[in-house]
């Protein structure tokens, strides 16, 4: 321990207090997104077999979603990616989220989108312990988003589906997002999602937080 | 092809040559560097052989640096990494630049420096067709900077050592970098370098443009 990464620590610990207070006004909360899955029943009982249900690993930050036991291996055309979680409940509809860093060891050039909107998305191969699936579309980069209630959103003066900035401001490397999607539910707890290139960009992990800058980018 | 890919693609082209516009007056050009390594005389002649030589691949975007055909593996305690180039010419001390992602396969923890600002840098393991060293620093993150001349200093009105603000862009993931350092020599050439983190968080690729904004972030 020298002088200068003891300031490195310091500049840290600063920074971390100074996000701390701002999160019981303005900060919003991040959670960072490492790639997973979401299945339909069909899907989880083709990888899995019969009547399989999940098991619950772990709650997530959104109301009744919750991180499951069970993992998958997801597969491109130039590289495959072992253990990814499946998130839970059940869905409709099956999707891989990914980060452009998976996306290019894949060999696959999924579109940002907001989850749920699949149409034209990339294909996919998800490999389970009892067989395996082709989805046509499913694969897409997650936009980053903000989830909020609607008391959230009256506080911020932003509405559902609205662009919005986003600063995260450690002393390493501050960055500002420009195109944060606002999702307004009654249902949501204040989170802001971003996938692991965004965080890593950032050096943001779990647990920081963002200044919402309600002006968006030029491009809104 | 359907609409709404025809779409996006529309948008990128438009954006494209919003930046290719924007690159005779104002925008800085960028180069991703992906994952790389620089070493001494000493320490190619133990991974490559007594006598060794680089051999030029392609010459980099600075005067003078170039690409070589030589890749070496590097080692941390929890996972290794492949074909991770050499670039030339040989320099004074070794060093190895990784993304985050990186750091968190190899199960380092390199601090965000300047390249040759090695001090309390993180040890890292190397390994050659001939032999293998241990550096006991040696491994950084990158911090995002900006070669340019005299003039180009001049013309943006900044000074060796400044931190500046670089907004990227592009429709689909804009992002701004705020803490982007200023090198200023004679021998630079105008080119802004961000790691794979960095890239892939704004979906940014070499030959993409960056705007300089000079108001630095609160953390200057």
């Amino acid at each position: 321990m020298n002088q200068q990464s003891l300031d490195e620590i310091v500049k840290d610990v600063i920074t971390q207090l100074h996000n701390n207070n701002e999160g019981s006004s303005s900060g919003i909360p991040i959670g960072v997104s490492a790639r997973h899955c979401h299945l339909d029943k069909i899907a989880l009982e083709r990888l899995f077999g019969e009547g399989y249900e999940l098991t619950k690993k772990a709650n997530l930050g959104q109301p009744g979603q919750f991180a499951s036991n069970e993992t998958v291996t997801i597969v491109g055309p130039k590289g495959s990616i072992e253990k990814v979680r499946i998130l839970g409940p059940l869905r409709k509809s099956s999707q891989v989220e990914v980060s452009q860093t998976d996306a290019f060891k894949l060999g696959l050039k999924p579109p940002i989108r907001d989850s749920g909107n699949l149409s034209n998305s990339s294909p996919i191969t998800i490999v389970g312990p009892k067989g395996s699936i082709f989805l046509h579309e499913g694969l897409i980069i997650a936009q980053a988003h903000i989830h909020m209630s609607p008391e959230n959103a009256e506080h911020y003066g932003v509405q559902n589906g609205e662009h919005v900035r986003v600063k995260v401001g450690n002393e390493r490397r501050p960055i500002q997002f420009e195109k944060v999607l606002i999702r307004v539910s009654k249902k949501y707890k204040l989170e802001m999602h971003i996938d692991t290139d965004e965080a890593n960009a950032g050096i943001v992990k779990t647990g920081n937080y963002g200044e919402l800058l309600k002006a968006g980018s030029s491009y809104d």
